[in-house]
């Protein structure tokens, strides 16, 4: 099935014509066959509170989800922590002792796939979108995903994207076309900050600015480096996009300030209309060529960008929606994409692993067990520390749920997600979920079940290369992975193989789909010639003998080797 | 100079005969021509403080100093960590909650060495205990070094040591000839549960008990296997040393809980009479056998020890200071000696570096930087995460000085503690320390300056070979010591070497003493005909071309490697 481009017939198309129960992991039915009778009962009174609660507000409870990238458990919430790696997140962490601090939140192992997840409810293998897109990766969101942003649409709610979208850069990837209301969004990363003359003049080692550079005496070929991209797109939902200001430093350096107010904005606006709103506030964080003054003790990228920017940020939510009066109202989730850049870092930049070993791009639990927290005054118990299994694609489900949109999610593709309104609302140990499937791009790295972990692969292949062998663990007492119990645990193997079989066969019945490529940057209203350029051929290559842009279509063909992958440890 | 082996008469010698100020290291003497003016205000305020505490309960206040082993920050105190790791200590989290967490408590890399430190207020190096006693190590703590039990005996003090000693197996080396009224104590470590003969029947690999194993048709040497030696000995001042029980696994089984009743007898006790105490009960906390019910979630020797064992002790404790009315006057510190046993650890031991890089053995953060917690109701202000160095010989000479007895610190040596009552009294910000000379083995393996790091050999010599060359690091930001940076901090050169250089020119005038070696387990009342034996040759050996005990007094000649030096990185 595909979809139009427009996201808003998309949209109306996904919700009406694809109703029916969710359709689930194989795992999650083991699980529901055991404790669906519990969980029904447990229902009902969560149903209730929810009921309350809509009387007295008069609408479902708005939705604030702020994600940021490359972060440690721990760096944030944890003051023991941070009092050691110099950073003081003060808004981040009374929202923590106000709220939820999840102590197992899982995500994907990178930025594109870790967003895709949360915006699908699906593990990106599942919708190809498991690559970390790059400059010109020609490549994102598929229109036949349904959304979060199209779900709770079709359920009243007001929907704004703000900030580091990074999931694609294809026309029909771009936020505003996948159900949200109002966007501004990058396509790319923080990368972003490096493709820029500012950077260019400071290290001189890139080459996209050749004007700043000698002229190369060897150079045959003026088509090899890619000439045009966009830093900063915005649209309203099934409406045209436009560029944002121009791809320079300057630009790059506005985008979170601006994200921030149009959050606020849009969070005053949909209050006093009194209409339910989404709203994913996504920060850039922190520049690759940070200029601004430090403000963290840890002086660095990560540190500065967490409580420099990220944290008063947060509290500037907390702030106006209690000034609105409708924080007992609002469900905010604050957490990090994935595990820091523990692989090739830049020099300094604060990335670390804190008490997990492994970091983004890795399947280890430093590469997808971040710091994650949950606020709802009045809701949540302040002060939970949740011990409890819980994945970034449960986020879909849950705020479908709670917006009384449960029945817009689409019912012929396996949703990963898990309804976890019972863990919000109820805490500690009333999790729906004991097990997740982690992928390290298309390969399935590794598979967690309650306290154990069973690595399907050699653990670090990126890494240090520490020979361990693909083994099962006991994460409790070796956090960081480093001693496969062969002996102890081999009576798991059997366990292990038959969950892996039954999460296999289940995608016989339900495929994966492969990526998605096409021409970036098309459909922009205010292109500039070197983005318009990207739809055709340089003239001088004309007269090919192939198709000088048949290869876009083929990018999925790529082999991938988490090894050999240099989106992987970047 | 040298003091008489009985402890009795060594103290008054010391404490008598070395009157002056304190020799510190080079390195305060910088901080203090800066700081020394601010410093002496601050003392005043202190000493009004703990004068008023004296007026109203008629002693100087007591110490309680609990320190286990081979624990990584937030194992211990953090909760949100403790939830991943599968423990949870309430008794000590809430001394935590009560009191202060120390986020830079500082130990010496291993156990002997970190007890010898808190013990002499000295770097292991100063007084040859830098090397981990082992079976039979024949060495042990020099009669002429001044303990922290012979200090505070001359305040007034009563003074008892419960538990693991590890201090050594020559005579002169026993902890009730070391200062101690009353002692109970190991001269070794946990590695007594595996010389038994249960663990010899559950494993058969050691071969001590040689009755349990096939004749061996190749075996020539009956001397070569240690034969006798002493599982606790016990004592009181100066008197004569006695076994307690023997060397089974139920004996070793029993150590713990004979400690605790006896260091509890003793508060109860000393606190009657009304007479100041120090007691010391640095706990064996689990067995390389573990037999009993498992208690923790993370089922495994370090958790279940600390949960198990530990953690209901220090209850025990607060609660009997309570019941005593002397909780107010009495400051708790409870600690561990030094980083999780990262390197070699049995399997499922449950053993796992958390924040930092490397463990016992590594002068790694990893290795050094410990969970370690202070309590003090009414003095020490609750709720305190502080943020300052610390360094475990600090304890020698903080206790000193709340005991009033800093003038029988002898003055002819360096003290490497720093007296930190301000740090205790007046909170974060107000330590006397900004620097650390962190040993492994003999050699010096790094030095820490503020929020920097200077490794002075390669940082992983023992541990997976991360290939990292010496160098500058930024903590706070890569508190895994993975990336020297050494562009960026490459100013500090020239600093760290004059404070080395500064450091090492001291120890012309206040020279190093080398290992102390004898003959082990002598002087013991009741000594088993095996562990006399030790003192004499086997009959067998004595008509050989050499003295066959000549040996013991070169083993201080043996070259030291810490890659091949089987005491680091087990």
């Amino acid at each position: 099935m595909t979809k139009p481009l427009s996201g808003l017939l998309a949209f109306v198309f996904a919700t009406s014509a694809l109703a029916g129960p969710i359709v689930h992991d194989a795992e999650y039915y083991v699980l529901e066959a055991q404790n669906g009778k519990r969980w029904a009962a447990e229902d009902d009174g969560l149903r209730a509170r929810l009921s309350a609660l809509r009387e007295k507000f008069g609408t479902p409870p708005n939705i604030v989800h702020i994600m940021w990238d490359d972060t440690a458990y721990g760096d944030v919430g944890i003051p023991a922590i941070q009092k050691v790696r110099g950073l003081d997140t003060p808004h981040l962490n009374r929202m923590a002792r106000e709220g939820i601090l999840f102590t197992r939140m899982y995500t994907e192992v990178g930025c594109t796939p870790s967003r895709a997840a949360c915006m699908t409810g699906r593990h990106p293998i599942r919708n190809g979108m498991y690559n970390i897109g790059m400059l010109r990766e020609s490549h994102g969101l598929r229109a036949e995903e349904v959304t979060l942003a199209e779900v709770l649409s079709g359920a009243g709610y007001a929907t704004a994207f703000h900030g580091k979208w990074h999931l694609g850069d294809i026309e029909e990837s771009y936020a505003h076309l996948q159900g949200f209301d109002e966007a501004f969004f990058t396509g790319y990363n923080q990368i972003l900050s490096l493709w820029t003359r500012q950077a260019e003049q400071a290290n001189a080692t890139m080459g996209l600015f050749e004007d700043l550079l000698p002229s190369d005496p060897y150079k045959l070929d003026d088509t090899f480096i890619t000439k045009g991209w966009v830093t900063v797109l915005e649209g309203t939902k099934g409406g045209a996009a436009r560029q944002w200001l121009d791809n320079s430093y300057a630009t790059y350096e506005k985008i979170d300030a601006e994200a921030q107010d149009r959050t606020i904005a849009f969070i005053e606006k949909k209050a006093k209309a009194k209409q339910p709103f989404y709203v994913a506030n996504w920060p850039m964080m922190a520049s690759f060529m940070p200029t601004a003054k430090k403000v963290s003790q840890g002086r660095s990228l990560l540190q500065d960008g967490l409580q420099g920017n990220v944290d008063p940020f947060v509290g500037r939510v907390m702030e106006v929606l209690n000034d609105l009066g409708i924080a007992e109202n609002t469900l905010l989730v604050c957490m990090a994409d994935n595990g820091p850049m523990a692989h090739n870092p830049p020099p300094g930049c604060g990335f670390a692993e804190t008490i997990f070993r492994g970091g983004k791009g890795d399947f280890l639990e430093g590469g997808v067990r971040v710091p994650a927290q949950a606020w709802w005054p009045g809701t949540i118990e302040p002060g939970q520390l949740v011990g409890d299994i819980i994945h970034e694609v449960d986020l879909f489900t849950t705020f479908a749920s709670l917006a009384g949109a449960t029945d817009a999610i689409p019912a012929d593709r396996v949703i990963d997600g898990i309804d976890q309104t019972a863990l919000l609302l109820n805490g500690d140990t009333h999790s729906r979920r004991d097990y997740v499937f982690i992928y390290a791009g298309p390969n399935l790295g590794a598979t967690v079940k309650g306290p154990y972990k069973r690595h399907w692969i050699t653990s670090d292949p990126i890494g240090e290369g520490s020979g361990i062998a693909a083994g099962f663990f006991f994460l409790p007492s070796d956090t960081r992975e480093k001693s496969p119990m062969l002996v102890n645990l081999i009576h798991l193997k059997t366990p292990f193989n038959r969950m892996r079989i039954r999460h296999e066969l289940w995608k016989k019945k339900y495929p994966d789909s492969p990526e998605k490529h096409g021409i970036p940057w098309t459909g922009i209203a205010n292109a500039t010639p070197e983005v318009k350029a990207l739809a055709s051929p340089p003239a001088v290559l004309k007269a090919l003998p192939f198709d000088p842009l048949e290869y876009v279509e083929h990018l999925d063909e790529l082999p991938f080797d988490p090894q050999a992958d240099p989106d992987f440890g970047e």
